[in-house]
Order: structure tokens, then sequence, then C-alpha cells
């Protein structure tokens, strides 16, 4: 069986954001056992999961992400929209697009401390395009 | 019901090269909604998403992988396949060798902007084996 | 059809480990055709697949990681569980936490010089949760 959901989360300030309980709702009752794929449709954004609790986690992670990936370095030629453009692409195939999830007795089976986070990796990045698949 | 399809790219230059379309003709018909996994077999390259339009793009990420993973740093030790070995190796765990997309309508479910990526790490990394599975 | 188990690793030191066998083993008998998801319930470990051959590479990756996330950058306030967990937390979201992989003919469908890796950013991670979850 599968299920498939596309909504838009709100647009997030530049940063990482728990986004776990606004995906939840929009994807509405899960099945007993199986996976949740949730994809992003962008190239200047990511999905990752880390720490649910201390919003510190999420703040160093945004500054070990500009320390991965800074603005302003010599050899970058892609910046006609922006100096936050070309890292924000960077760091979109560094975090990632998609994440697969199990599913286990109605719950999204993550760790205790896990959360899914929305990576916004440009200063205005807008409203970001979700889809998530369910197979079960 | 599932589907699988194993093939070569060709070989690539170094670099980040968009593979969609061979990807896609590759696969043939997909199903009308479900998932697709590319999975690449291989240590020293990888597959991503990202951006389609702009090749300056593909230009920079190397550009920034390089930065991330450069050759001759003194802790090296893994030297004897040459000095694109090992950076290769730890790129490749950066970006990925899976990818997991979902598919509506018997087409892809990319964004506008995004597109499946070959991450060419090695110098001469020659032909890279791929295997696509489909879910529906 | 879909199978799920979950089950824990046992305590390895800050590194790179190929765990491949140990997931084989826990998992039992794989169906003849489908996929394989490796998910772990941690924020401050990975899961990535690289070279299963030579140690030398699983040395260096865990330098290059260093390098690319190292401990006591000016800007981590998230210090209170030690300078190693900040930086974990960074590494966990280059890395990623979950892997799909295909299964061929009762087979995990891997490289020849493919294996599984846990990545443990941790100086002291203890025993690590895994869930595996098969679709065929």
């Amino acid at each position: 069986m599968i299920q498939q959901k596309e909504f838009s989360l709100p647009p997030f300030r530049r940063g990482f954001h728990l986004v776990t309980d606004i995906i939840l709702e929009s994807v509405g009752e899960l099945p007993g056992e199986g996976i949740m794929n949730v994809f992003i449709h962008h190239t200047s954004a990511g999905l990752t999961i880390n720490e649910n609790a201390d919003p510190s986690v999420r703040r160093d992670l945004d500054g070990f992400f500009d320390h991965i990936a800074p603005e302003g370095l010599p050899f970058i030629t892609h910046t006609l929209e922006g100096t936050d453009d070309m890292p924000a692409h960077v760091k979109s195939s560094v975090a990632g697009v998609s994440l697969t999830i199990p599913i286990s007795k109605g719950k999204l089976k993550l760790g205790t401390w896990q959360g899914i986070y929305l990576c916004e990796f440009r200063n205005n990045g807008g409203s970001r395009k979700i889809t998530v698949t369910l197979f079960y």
C-alpha cells in the first residue's frame, strides 16, 4: 500500500527548524508498520534528523554549516542570486533532500532525541514544498 | 510491486553531472505512484539532487567539495591509489550513494529546479554501476 | 510485504566501523528482491556506506570528519555535554542516519568494495539502537 501527500511548509528564517509536528499533522494517520519518505522539492534547502530538545544545537548547526560552506569564497562564480545562494546549494547536497524513516505501531519510529529539521539555507527562502510518501 | 534494474553510466570526468535523463531512459516507463531508489555501487562517487539549469552551480559544487575535503592534508594515510582517492571516499560519504525520490502521475516528482547528479570524485573514475528500484 | 527488526549494536569506540556482517546476522534471511532501510536512532552517530577493505580509509575518514567539524570552534555554544558533543551532531547530519539499499537474489546488492559503516562520533557513545525495515 502506498499513500502520497504534498503540502507546503510556512516560510522559515534562515537556519535549522524542528518541523516534526507540522509534518505529522499534514500527513494525518500513520499506518501500523511501514516507512515514511519525506522529500523537499528545492535545491537551496534540505531535510535532516537531529536533536529535538536544546535550541542551541540548531543554532550551532547553522554556524557549522556556514563554516563548511562559507559565503564569499574566491572560486565561487554562481553569484547572480546573491552571496547566500551558492553556499545554500552546497549545504543542500551536504544535508540531503530526502529522509526515509521507519514507522512502527502507528508512530514515526524516531529515537527519543530525534526530530525532523527543515534546513533553510536561503536568507529569504519562502514557503517550501514537501512530498510525504507512506509505504505499508 | 517492485521492479529493479541495473545499468552503467558512461564515464564522466571528475565533477558534478546531470544524469536525470540517462537514468529515466534506462529505467523506462514509471508507475503511476510510488518511489524510486537510485543506488550507486561505488565508494569514490556519489549521487545527489541539485540545480538542473545553470552549469555554474555544478562547477562551484566541485570547488566546494574540494574545499571540504582537499587533497594533501597532512593526516591522510590512504594514498596508494593517488591523492584524489581518499578525498573521493570522504566526498562520497558527504554526498551519499542512495537517493529515494517520489513518483507521481507516472513521473519523477522532482522540484522544478531539481535534477539528479552523478558526483564523480575520481580523476579517472570510469563507468559507474547504478541500480534503480521502483516501489509502487 | 514488510518486515521490521530492531536491535542494538555493541558499543564501538569513536570512529568509523564496518558493521555489514553484524547487521546481516541481526536481520536474518533476506527476501529475493526488495530494499532494506537501515535507520539509527541517535543524533550523535550516523550510518554511511564506504570502502570495506583497507582500514586506513576508516581512519582517514575520521580525520576528515574532524577536519570538517572540529571541536573548540569559537561560535559553539552547545558545550554542556562535552566538546565532542556538538561536532558529533554536525557529523551526524553530514553522514546521515538512514540508508536505503537494494536487495537482489536474496543478498544485499552492495558494490564489491562497499560496506555499511557505523559512524560513532562520541568519545563514549555506548550501544546504538538500529531499526532495519525490509520491503519486498
